[in-house]
């Protein structure tokens, strides 16, 4: 990986951490729900919403700590929903990254419970911030309820429990990442942009950018689940086979699938040119995405 | 009951249940989360919170449709939590209200999303309504998260669950009923008067009226199941008996508990009357609450 975007990385990685721990630390609220919500946001993860966010931030000169809460309530809303979807009634996950669910660490109704209150918060650290005007708290907290309400995330859990076990097509599959996952990183990149206070035109270019980074992160999500070294990855590969889901290399092929991630990753540089922001870190985030091997 | 009251909480109530169903009408969301959205905004109910808010608003002479989202939000977050808390793994409740809860109607899976994007969705419709400028959309929904959250509403959930088949103090148990039902009232009068210009000093005392209403609401809830009709009530009297639950009777007995509510009426009607709000339609909500027969 890139230095300069590997220490940015671990940088951003840190500060979101302590912001995070110091958000929660904040609450004056019932110790078993703060440790369990504790308990997820602490375990783990590549952090990789907050740091696209923070990164876009910076590509449009963005200075000071303006994104921060913006980033911390992403990761937020990123960890309520893997404690919902790793429940019993939805996914019934045991393990996430190699450490026991929340519900098997609490029970279900507190981990439920803990995920309604990682969503309230999220937004609330962001109506909360005293770095932000009025102005700014609406378009962000506006942004994030559409990005992972009904219409963006959670919509896209309900399609892609919908698609389980049946044949889609390439688009079907597209529209439900899209939904699950893109949206929310459509929000990393409108924020970051939108608080360095890129103009609509650059902003609308971004939204494309963000759009093919989600689908680059799916297809290399997909490749590795069938090349993927498991010890690198803490997981089992080959899962998406014996689920029965729908993957690019069982749509295209692998040889497909990795031609598609080409694609992509030219129309995200080219949509990132358009933005005025290539060059940046958004540019290195691309190949960080579309090579990672976990 | 009064006819000035019993009219307005008709007229409310229809002008509310028509703004849910039209909210949700916008929304271009999956087919079967919607239904499962719906289902619930329309199960019925006495709609309190809402009518709550509004005959706050119009207590301060509040003009108009500009309460009319935030009153919308609440009924929203009202639901979403009566989804989560009917679920399998907290309350397990087959019916609410006479019908089949969402989650027997649709899947736990659905219900649980379905809840998520409630709460998503009462957020956005504030921060989406163009009668509201920028400084109110924030501090309504500043309000809304923290009396919805880990701070209020989910707090009081998490300490309810805690609290079963443990005896507690009255004030452990009022502590619990403050949050769990206390904190959404308070955000119900707050808001209305809040948007009907109510002064700072007004508005602290209207926090302790909303404080004694929750309480009287409680008490009254208590009575009910021990002297209540089940035909009026439809549902069971006696449950909280058997489901050894701290009420007020067990630990007041019956004329304790009545004597309780006397003393909490006169305590709302006199924060009222320090609010400058006595006389009001708010007024006759306390009599409303304290004497209601389901």
């Amino acid at each position: 990986m890139n230095k300069t975007l590997s220490s940015f990385i671990e940088e951003k990685k840190q500060i979101i951490e302590v912001e995070l721990e110091r958000k929660l630390d904040t609450l004056e609220i019932p110790q078993r729900l703060k440790e369990s919500m504790l308990y997820s946001l602490e375990a783990g993860g590549k952090r990789l919403r907050p740091i696209l966010l923070l990164a876009s931030y910076e590509a449009y000169n963005g200075k000071g700590d303006k994104a921060l809460s913006a980033a911390a309530a992403l990761e937020m809303i990123h960890t309520y929903s893997l404690i919902h979807d790793d429940l019993p009634a939805m996914d019934d996950d045991d393990l996430r990254r190699g450490k026991p669910t929340n519900h098997k660490v609490f029970d279900e109704a507190t981990a439920i419970l803990a995920g309604d209150a990682l969503l309230t918060f999220s937004f609330e650290i962001i109506l909360d911030d005293p770095l932000l005007d009025s102005e700014e708290k609406v378009t962000l907290t506006r942004a994030l309820t559409h990005a992972s309400g009904a219409a963006g995330m959670v919509g896209g859990q309900i399609k892609d429990m919908q698609a389980e076990k049946t044949p889609i097509t390439l688009d079907e599959m597209e529209t439900i990442h899209d939904l699950k996952t893109g949206e929310l990183l459509k929000f990393a990149v409108f924020a970051g942009a939108y608080l360095g206070r890129a103009d609509k035109e650059q902003l609308a270019h971004l939204q494309r950018f963000a759009y093919y980074l989600g689908l680059i992160f799916q297809v290399q999500d997909d490749i590795l689940d069938v090349t993927g070294n498991e010890e690198r990855m803490g997981k089992a590969v080959g899962s998406d086979e014996s689920n029965e889901k729908s993957t690019y290399p069982k749509i295209l092929g692998l040889e497909g699938a990795i031609n598609k991630k080409s694609t992509y990753v030219k129309k995200a540089q080219n949509s990132l040119k358009n933005a005025g922001a290539d060059g940046t870190l958004l540019e290195m985030l691309i190949n960080y995405i579309s090579e990672r091997d976990h």
